[in-house]
């Protein structure tokens, strides 16, 4: 007599539970010296704050009604009730202000996908530090108590979320051009970007920076090579490189640069990254740990306009990681 | 601009979440080294499921509808998801398990009752064990473990949640009668209890054993009283009265013993329970900080049919407890 557990969903036994206690314990104390103090928020939200924070946030998530029959949605990430908290009961601490947790988030899945439901997540937020001293401290200290957690191997591709879309407007692409364009992007389809891109209408030039700016990935020269498909004329996406600069070069000072890959096709699935955006990998699993971003104008949403950035690791990812690590060493 | 999280919901800010989290790792240390380890469940179970372990469990649930509309169930405590996985993870594991869990748990409140939806629990399970050596042990680490973790006045009550239930059943009250009575016991309304009791048809004696066995609250000698105030028609409930001796004299042999409170009029809530009933205190604070009890038959629901007995806290309301303790000493 088996009884299921919902799809997507799992049970976790002593053994694993330990594994998973000893990587989040490695990861908190990381965190903890570095200032960051650890929240908790409500696992159900009112719709409408995840709404206000991302509107797609909103309908990923499962809803529960209450005994009032008032809609609640489960939380489909932290950083948008944290971005509540902080603007409800921070309303005038100083800043920066660094905050960490450790919970579940809740994904509504396609049936049958194999995808969890329930993803167990160890992040950080910091918050009213500007670009790029911001990103180089998230990712430096993700990158670190990762290694404390006992990877070996892990990197970090970091991008600008930003820089895809700031071209395509410049460029004057049509709006359903470019949400069919984004989501290629999304997915990393670059053999369909360039299929749609072929359609379009645009001088060989544009042509080859959309096609060739998503495929640069590697070391810092690369972006040198993204200035010159871009030429001269676009300022805002000048900006966002030279950001993207200063951030590879705070962490180049660090112990973890080589851990650090450019990545300029990167764009991430959520709507309120506004500037550079990260990825987490490890050689020995074929899927991201992790990843964040800077998320300038979702605080400002809130009533606390402050700019602030993020990353987040799957601990469940990061284990197998881990145990597919020293399986091949 | 105020964001409001749903009703008896709360955000966590460091202070409180190093506290609490400083709470857990003396219990979870405590339920390790005696061999307890730690599982988790997902939140979200199927109706069915909770139904299965206690038809008033799946209703005190907050209900959630998938992207199939399956209806889906947040836990609304762990030990009804925690017999399943046993049933279904552990089929052939030899016995006793001891298991142990930190998580939350959904409870469906009246609105503006300022009760808490959410609440954070530690608890642990012992299955294979029969009375009264499981109640003991159960109740002697968790006493173990509040101490470690700072608290230093807590009690436990120990009653028999069948000892009222077997009595109105030999006195033959009818079923709504029964519902009635064991209702007011429950909420402890012991003027209520006494007034539906003068209503019903039961001669002097009889009637004088239901009005004064939920008033026997004490030491060891209680159980005496309550024998006397029994008679000796009522063989399983003497035997109740065996297994409570049995336990509270394990007990006693421990370092716990001064902690231990016979209660009669103890009645938990929940539907599973089929033995010994457990309440814990902290006189610092007005409101019971955790219990359990005895659950023989709740396995065997889920397909493999194992004696089995748990106790758990609320973290949040040991850590008022700990930090009422302190402002008092």
């Amino acid at each position: 007599m088996i009884h299921r557990t919902p799809g997507g969903t799992r049970d976790v036994l002593p053994d694993e539970m330990r594994e998973l206690r000893g990587l989040s314990s490695h990861l908190r104390a990381t965190f903890e010296e570095a200032g960051y103090g650890e929240v908790r928020t409500p696992s159900v939200e009112y719709e409408d704050v995840l709404r206000r924070g991302d509107e797609r946030s909103a309908g990923a998530g499962y809803r529960v009604f209450d005994e009032r029959g008032e809609v609640l949605v489960l939380r489909s990430d932290m950083t948008i009730p944290i971005a509540r908290m902080v603007a409800s009961r921070f309303p005038e601490a100083s800043t920066p202000l660094r905050l960490s947790y450790f919970a579940h988030a809740y994904r509504a899945v396609e049936p049958q996908s194999g995808r969890p439901r329930e993803v167990l997540q160890a992040g950080i937020e910091l918050i009213g530090e500007p670009a790029p001293e911001g990103e180089a401290e998230v990712v430096g200290l993700m990158l670190s108590g990762l290694e404390r957690a006992g990877l070996a191997r892990h990197r970090v591709a970091i991008g600008d979320g930003s820089l895809y879309r700031m071209l395509l407007d410049h460029l004057g692409v049509a709006p359903e051009a470019r949400t069919a364009l984004l989501e290629r992007l999304t997915r990393r389809d670059l053999v369909g970007l360039e299929a749609l891109l072929a359609r379009l209408d645009l001088d060989a030039g544009e042509r080859e920076a959309l096609t060739v700016l998503p495929t640069l990935r590697g070391g810092r020269e690369v972006i040198e090579t993204a200035r010159r498909a871009l030429g001269k004329g676009l300022a805002p996406a000048v900006d966002a490189l030279d950001r993207l600069t200063g951030c590879v070069e705070l962490l180049a000072g660090g112990h973890a640069a080589a851990r650090v890959i450019v990545d300029l096709g990167l764009a991430r699935e959520l709507g309120y990254y506004t500037g550079a955006v990260f990825e987490l990998y490890d050689p020995a699993v074929g899927f991201a740990i992790g990843g964040g971003g800077r998320y300038d104008e979702l605080l400002g949403r809130f009533g606390r306009g402050l700019p602030a950035c993020g990353i987040v690791v799957d601990l469940q990812r990061v284990h197998v990681a881990q145990a597919e690590e020293e399986r091949l060493a």
